[in-house]
This record gives structure tokens, C-alpha cells and sequence, in this order.
């Protein structure tokens, strides 16, 4: 009779503290985020731009998980850390990002509810300062998935999101980058005559050109969201976009499965439709996320001849970061609180 | 002894018939074509308009064909019948497309290789005279998948593509439809000041107003392919882009499982990523094509609140056309050589 008095307590104890735990919204919520994949040696990183990166990554972190903890929504925490990171110049997306072979800056940015599959997004847009707020926009005042150039621009306005002018965007470090890939260029044009072949080359070669920032959440109410922004491709020309603004290629995000963000060449993140591809692995082939994702990253990517990574987080809290290049800036943070972030593979 | 003779024979007989079919192309190939979903009906349709929408679809299904017949390529085929597609003032893309809010021609295409994944797209551009041409120009010969605005145009120029001043694509019906949608605007921001519920309830009141050609193929070296054109919803504001440009929402092509182009209210494609998800659920769910087609447009899309249709061919040349409007411009055509073309439910 004791005994059993025993184990009613401490069931009842369990019971409350379970409830407690999820109604202060300590439990059970996560976000991931990255800022690009790439070249990202240790023998290419000095100490302080280690230290620099680690921190940005994460101040992200911080800020998204304030929302969260706070029993806010994982579309607000993703929003946040994609501004934070938009913001931070050692990023190629919002101040920061790459320039255009003219010497331009072109944004792209997606965002979506996995609640609803409710979706936004922009692409080739100069003058807002954050795209992933316009992508918002989009998805909750426009009717529309998705806007861009100047028409883009002319919403974002009329929605009241902050303007800026071209010259905001500027970073002597990503202005001296172009300025080296077009003497590269310069050099191989006169060598071989500008041709189809060259632009397919020129594509390709372009390992150290991408950057893109992420971040995908799970909520204490259980709902996902996925966030992505970028500069594009250094030196790109012709008004390319990439997967990030992709709904389904660079970003997807759906309750019944995962929130993804990619970051990597974008043309192969298209054409392989990887952030649905994921979701789909899961949903009709009953894949972890883990399999899921590497199935995309470590086997369909390459195979293909594409490289680049991607975070994700499923409906329980599972989460995966895989990569197929040297290194992701990246981290994650849970409910504990405790940030971690990483660059390289070990 | 004078029977197996003859079953030696007659099985020998029956190889060489089946060699000639295969080496003169005339079996296993087909092509699928759309020119868009809607409020289609009888009620609604003159006979001389009815005949000229079916004389139309047909001369496409022709000029396809022809290629097929020949030994050409599932990518030739579906290029050189939305090419027929655009061409024509009936259809709402290339001559004859819908008008912007601003009075202009933004048009947007797609193509894919199923191949080899190769795919490309272009968005909002206004000189091209074939979309799709210069969408293909994008696949093979910029490195890049997704090109827009002014910058898609330069590229298309520099390959030699068509250009044209924006007023070839003007038609005087598309003109009336703009004034149409315009003076409606006027009214109802009159009663309800424009404010954000007025532009997502714009959005929704566009059953009419959408409009898309595309094509599909299965070729007799057994590869498939997509293509996609359209000049977008009438009215349309802020450089909107649907789902045709998007790979994976409203074109999407792969030689292990189905050629898939959509026509319809584009976010909701985009949302569901359409196309690739009809892909996967061939590949990952082993449904067929027609159960994978009606799991997304007679489910998904209309649970979610869109409409519209898809047409779609596997490997094995079956082919799917469902469509939850009042009608869809469709139509189809195989070896032997007789086309069929529908409009209507029934």
C-alpha cells in the first residue's frame, strides 16, 4: 500500500513538473541557423575572424531564442536571426552581400509557415534593408508568393519596411572581391574569347563566390518555419537568382514534416528541388530527417555536380546541419540555452 | 519439328517488327499539351471561338509531332510547341498575353531535361518574343537556371534570341480585359479603401484572369521533357511571379519518373510545389502518374484553396491531364498520329 502510494506521488510530482516545463515554454523548441558554406578552412581563417564569425552566429542565436523562450513564434525567431545576420556585414546577405558584375547589389530572400504553407518571397531587389522582412511581407500583405525587382521594391515601400540606398549595402572587403574576379575574368576572356563555354565555366568556378544566411525553428507550439537571404553570387550577371528564393528549392517549411533552409550552388539546389525533396524523403518514404537530409547533401548534390548544406529541424526537435563542403558556418541552441556554434567539420 | 519451326519463326518475325517500329520512331512516344484551366464552359464559348481554341491546339500538337515522328527529342518537341503556343494571340502567353496593372507584358517560362535535371527559367521579361526559347538559352548556354528582368533580356540578345518591341505582344482583348479589371479596382476601392485585405482579396478573385501554355513529352529515345510560358495573371502588381518559372511548382521534368507542366492559380502551385511533389510521389510512394496528378490537383490544391490543372507523362508514355476548373485547354497526340484535343469536363 506504501508502494503504491509512492509511485502515485511521484507520477503526480512528474506530471506537474512536465506541465510546468511546457507552460513556462522551457521545453521542446529549437532553432538552427547558418551563414553559407564553402572553402572555410582553418589555414584560411585568422584567430580574430574565427572569433568574429562565432560570435555573430551567436548573437543570431540569442536573439531568436529570446522569441522562443518566450513562447513566441518560430516564424518571429527565424525573421529576427535572418535580420540580425542581413545586418552583419561578414555575411553575404542584407550589408554585406556580394556585388553584381555591375557593381550592384541584388537581394533574395524566402520565408515560410509550416502551419499554414503560407510562403514569401523577393528576388533581385536593391533598396530594402531587409529582404527577409519584405519576403514576409509578401507572404502575409500581398496575396501573392512571390515579387521582384523594382516591383518588389515599390511594395516594400508602400508596406512601410525600411528603405536604403544602394550604397548601404557597400563593404570595401566584398567590393576588392569583385574587383578580383573581374580581372580573373579579364585575364581568361583574353585567352579565350568570351563564348557559351566561358559562362558555363565561369559558373562553375565559383566555390568561394557563394554565401547565404538561414535559420529554421521549431516553437513550443509545434510549429516550423524556414528562413533564407542572400546576396547571390559575386560577380553574377544577367539578373541570376539562385534556390534561396525558391520556395522548395533554398527554403520550405511544413508542420507535417521539417523546416530547411539551403546554402550552397544554387543552380544544383534548383534543379534537385532539395528542401521539398527532404520533406518528401520523410513524408512518402518515412526517412529520419537525419537520412533525409543526407541523402540530398551527401549523394543527390554531388552527384549531380553541385556542393553546398543545409539546416533543418523536424517536428520533434531532431535537427541536421550536414554540408558536402570544408566547412558551414553554423550553430543551434534548444531550450537549455546554451549556443553552440561551428565552422569546420570537426 | 514443323511446329517449333513455325514458332521460330513467327518469334523471329515478331522481333523484327518490333526492331522496325523502334528504329523508324513511330512507337512509344507522346506528347501532352495545356493552354491553361478556368472558367471554361459551354455556356460561355462561341462556336467559332470553341473551333479556333481547337484548331490551335491541334497545329501545336502538329508541330510537335512532327519532330517526335522523326526521331527528334522530347526537348525539341515541347520547345517548338509552346514556341506554336505563344506565337498565337489566343493563349495567355507570348502574343496575346495579359496585361500588368501598368499596362505592360511581363512574361515568364520555363523549361526542363528530365534527362539530366538541366533546367532553365526566365521572369518578367518584356522583349521576348519566345520565353521559352530564351529559357532554354538559360539551360544550356548561361551556367545558371533562373535569370529576370532586364538583365534576362540582355542574355537573351547576346545569344541572338528574337527581340521585339513590347507592342507586338498587345491584343485588343487583353487591352479590354485590363480596362475591365481596372474600372472594377476603382469601384471597389471606392467602397473599401486599398488597404491589405483589399490585395489579397484581389488575388483571390482571379479565377478568370490566369491563363498558361505548356507541353510535355516522351520522346522515342524514352526522355522526357517540360516547358512552360505565361504571361502571368492580368492586373497583375509589384513584379508578382507564379509558379511556371519556378522548377519544381509548375515545370519539372525527370527521366526516372514523369514530365509534369501546370497551369492554374500559381501560389497555391508554388506553395505545394506542385510538380515536384507529383514526382515524388511517383518515386518515393510508387503511386502511379494519374493517382500522383489527382493526389495533388483533385486533394491538396483545393484543400488548400487553389485551383487548377496539370498535364504529366512517365516513362513509360501514360499520361495524366486532371483539372479541378470548368475546363482546361488540353490536348494530345502519339505515334500513330492522331491528335485529340478537349475543352471541356466532358
Amino acid at each position: 500500500m506504501k508502494s503504491l502510494f509512492l509511485l502515485l506521488l511521484l507520477y503526480c510530482t512528474n506530471s506537474l513538473v512536465a506541465q510546468k516545463e511546457m507552460s513556462t515554454g522551457k521545453q521542446n523548441f529549437v532553432l538552427v541557423i547558418h551563414g553559407g558554406a564553402g572553402t572555410i578552412t582553418r589555414q584560411n581563417m585568422t584567430e580574430q575572424n574565427e572569433r568574429a564569425y562565432k560570435l555573430s552566429l551567436e548573437k543570431a542565436l540569442r536573439a531568436g531564442y529570446e522569441i522562443l523562450n518566450s513562447g513566441g513564434s518560430s516564424l518571429d525567431a527565424v525573421e529576427a536571426t535572418v535580420k540580425i545576420l542581413e545586418d552583419n556585414p561578414l555575411f553575404n546577405a542584407g550589408k554585406g552581400a556580394v556585388f553584381t558584375h555591375e557593381g550592384k547589389i541584388e537581394l533574395d530572400a524566402a520565408i515560410m509557415n509550416g502551419k499554414n504553407l503560407a510562403a514569401g518571397s523577393m528576388a533581385g531587389v536593391t533598396i530594402i534593408k531587409n529582404p527577409v522582412s519584405g519576403a514576409r511581407a509578401v507572404m502575409e500583405k500581398s496575396g501573392h508568393v512571390m515579387l521582384i525587382g523594382k516591383g518588389a521594391e515599390a511594395f516594400a515601400a508602400e508596406q512601410g519596411l525600411d528603405i536604403v540606398d544602394p550604397s548601404y549595402f557597400y563593404t570595401q572587403s566584398r567590393w576588392d572581391s569583385l574587383q578580383n574576379l573581374i580581372k580573373q575574368d579579364s585575364i581568361k576572356n583574353k585567352i579565350n574569347k568570351v563564348n557559351t563555354k566561358t559562362l558555363v565555366e565561369e559558373a562553375k568556378n565559383n566555390d568561394s563566390k557563394f554565401g547565404t544566411v538561414g535559420a529554421v525553428a521549431l516553437d513550443v507550439q509545434g510549429n516550423l518555419a524556414a528562413a533564407t537571404s542572400t546576396g547571390g553570387m559575386s560577380n553574377k550577371k544577367y539578373g541570376r537568382v539562385g534556390d534561396v528564393p525558391i520556395i522548395g528549392a533554398g527554403t520550405y517549411a511544413n508542420n507535417a514534416t521539417c523546416a530547411i533552409s539551403c546554402t550552397g550552388w544554387g543552380e544544383f539546389f534548383i534543379r534537385l528541388v532539395v528542401a521539398k525533396s527532404v520533406s518528401d524523403l520523410m513524408e512518402y518514404k518515412n526517412l529520419s530527417l537525419q537520412k533525409a537530409a543526407e541523402e540530398m547533401i551527401m549523394k543527390k548534390v554531388p552527384q549531380l555536380g553541385g556542393d553546398g548544406g543545409l539546416i533543418a529541424v523536424d517536428k520533434k526537435g531532431n535537427f541536421a546541419m550536414p554540408f558536402n563542403t570544408a566547412g558551414m558556418y553554423r550553430g543551434y541552441i534548444r531550450s537549455d540555452g546554451k549556443a553552440v556554434v561551428k565552422i569546420y567539420k570537426d
